[in-house]
């Protein structure tokens, strides 16, 4: 049977139009464990920030009129009235002619509209010389002058980091609604890959792509269900993967889904549920033979067993899928323009990506270097790699010494 | 009593000089939980990779030699010998005039060379016609070709992102030795604050450093214990303190740093232990009161109480000291060049560094405008800063237009 494969775009439309992909929900969690997480809810102040006007200095609550005219060699004098603690409400009034001791983060005491700085005054026993006027309001920081009661001071979608969960304590929740991070169900197929830690049989390699995935799931903000590496059978392989399905929110394999007679996972996943499959081999280099079916509402990512086209793949097609079930908008990758440092040649008829390595040639201008790909199964493909670039279907090459764009995998990188 | 206060750069080389930071030492972890860990020691490849020489096709195993002529309508006969299978050892060997039919990934059999793919053949029984010749190593990928066997695949300090953790599932390790995440005590001190999720009393405001700060830790790589509000007296304070210093690797302390009657801080950590207090002071705004200790082999930073001043002093004093305890290099920020949308004025004699968010102007061009500070105690400060300018001690301010770097402070920050 020979059919056109998918373009990249196309594939990219089923996702999109298909998956029907929203967040999963939201859970309360504590403010201590939000971090990387995404706001569910918008969150509206209920009350001040802060909850009263309080001094941003040591020294005197006054009206600040009492102190106009005051100058280094004209002070004007004052009467102690009393003192205002922090953290407790002031039980004193200033009236005109009076002034009351306030400390750093006091609230301001009845009758006060300004703080006299402590530097600017000279106390003896219950009078005080103010040698500098103030103004209203200076050194006040007024009630809801940070956050309003009523305003919406953090929205849905926001990702928390320290300065939102610091907004959060501020308006005195210790818990925050945030999206439910998806569950990915992660598992290997083939003959040949044994889980790491266990005797390598003859012929056989150590399984990379559940363990890579599973990481790649972490990054993109999901929590990996790592099922390892199922046996090469079709009854254990369909078992798996309907555990898989049971227990999670999606599901991505890998290995399994070229031509070969033991190449089970496309025709299992298709018989998993309605819709079924999706997506039956793109016309992308590497990565042609992935597959994607939607049972029920759960995606299945099938993605072949080439550690760097699986990885790849994840990339350019799972990850943004994880972050919108997790409300995080699918963002754009960081990109940088450079010089490719060689002739790169495309699939003829297919979307192509060329991992590449980031440096600066003698010139100090920023080359991108092909990473020798070796063959297939190279691992250390993409941990040489800072990122790739994409020829487009309709073009047989890119020069050597053309401006390319390098879309960035790696979010440490820095040059 | 009059002290000069430290500069900023004195105070960064007291921390680089006597703080004597290293990594803490080693743990074995389960791969699964190892992203974003740093490595502890090199990994050596303790076996090839692959392990055998490898078809990266579907199609047969040859003699290369066998196939040289063979054209489109001139094919070669071979004699079909057998079959190998993926995942095993071969059985067979081919001799001249054989082949092996033979998968993706399964391993080259005995005295075969090259794989000549399915689509150059055509098959009758025992019978193969080949009808393109293939050269020694032709889809093979050969042992070894990705990582070789007593080659250092990854080094120590290298952090563990998701081919990082491929590398080592190949090479058969389920667990990575990796540096220990520096346990970190937060704890907020001052009679105003109360902690979120409590009712508020008059006269009180909800704490957001514990919080902020402890998000802060977990965001540098540390493992953050959060120890909530302390009660603001001496004993207490000393006891959370003594109590921190057990149980974490370092402590940090927000509040109670200023020159109030009740700041306690500094004097209770002076007392703790030898060699006690390093720096008291910095000649920075904000962040001035910042005081920093060594108790034993334990750093005390105590910051100030301002939500959006501790932030920043974390960011430049504490996030590097965390960074070094995880073994991480202390990385440099990322930073971009903007211009000052309008004057930025310094503080006298003080590094002063302005808080500021990224937008660009009606000519397109990237400005960096400061965000109100308002006054002491704005949280949103540092929810709506991008990052900040830095201006040096001897400059009284950056002129509007003038080019400034913006040192960015959330790593999600896009342009």
């Amino acid at each position: 049977m020979f059919r056109r494969l998918m373009t990249f775009d196309e594939a990219k439309k089923v996702i999109d139009e298909q998956l029907k992909l929203k967040p999963l929900g939201a859970e309360e969690i504590s403010l201590l464990e939000a971090y990387n997480r995404v706001l569910a809810e918008d969150v509206v102040a209920t009350l001040d920030i802060p909850p009263f006007n309080r001094s941003t200095v040591d020294g005197y609550a006054v009206k600040a009129a009492d102190t106009f005219g005051a100058e280094e060699n004209q002070p004007v004098q004052l009467r102690i009235c009393g003192s205002v603690s922090v953290g407790e409400p002031p039980k004193i009034t200033v009236n005109p002619g009076e002034a009351a001791e306030i400390v750093t983060g006091a609230p301001i005491p009845e009758g006060a509209d300004a703080v006299v700085m402590v530097e600017d005054t000279d106390r003896d026993g219950d009078l005080l010389r103010v040698y500098r006027a103030v103004t209203r309001d200076e050194n006040v920081m007024k009630k809801g002058a940070d956050i309003k009661k009523g305003e919406t001071a953090l929205k849905a979608g926001q990702v928390l980091g320290a300065s939102e969960i610091g907004v959060l304590a501020a308006l005195g929740f210790a818990k925050a609604k945030v999206f439910k991070a998806p569950v990915v169900a992660v598992l290997s197929t083939g003959a040949e890959v044994t889980e790491p830690g266990k005797p390598l049989p003859p012929g056989k390699i150590y399984d990379i792509n559940a363990y890579s995935l599973s990481t790649a799931v972490r990054e993109s903000g999901g929590k990996p269900l790592y099922l390892g590496v199922i046996p090469d059978d079709k009854a254990a392989l369909r078992t798996a993967l309907e555990r898989a399905l049971a227990s999670a929110d999606m599901v991505v394999t890998s290995g399994g889904v070229s031509v070969g007679p033991k190449d089970l996972t496309p025709q299992t996943v298709a018989a998993l549920g309605e819709p079924g499959l999706l997506v039956c081999g793109i016309a992308v280099k590497p990565g042609k033979p992935t597959t994607i079916a939607l049972v029920g509402e759960k995606p299945v990512f099938a993605l072949p067993g080439h550690p760097a086209s699986t990885l790849l793949m994840f990339h350019l097609l799972v990850r943004p899928v994880i972050q919108l079930m997790s409300g995080r908008t699918a963002r754009e990758d960081r990109a940088v323009k450079a010089l490719a440092a060689t002739r790169m040649f495309s699939a003829k008829g297919r979307r192509t990506f060329v991992m590449v390595k980031l440096k600066h040639d003698e010139l100090k201008r920023l080359v991108a270097v092909p990473v020798e790909t070796g063959a297939s199964g190279a691992i250390t493909t993409l941990a040489k790699a800072d990122g790739f670039v994409e020829i487009p279907e309709n073009q047989q090459f890119i020069d050597s010494d053309e401006e390319v764009t390098v879309t960035l995998l790696k979010s440490t990188l820095l040059l």
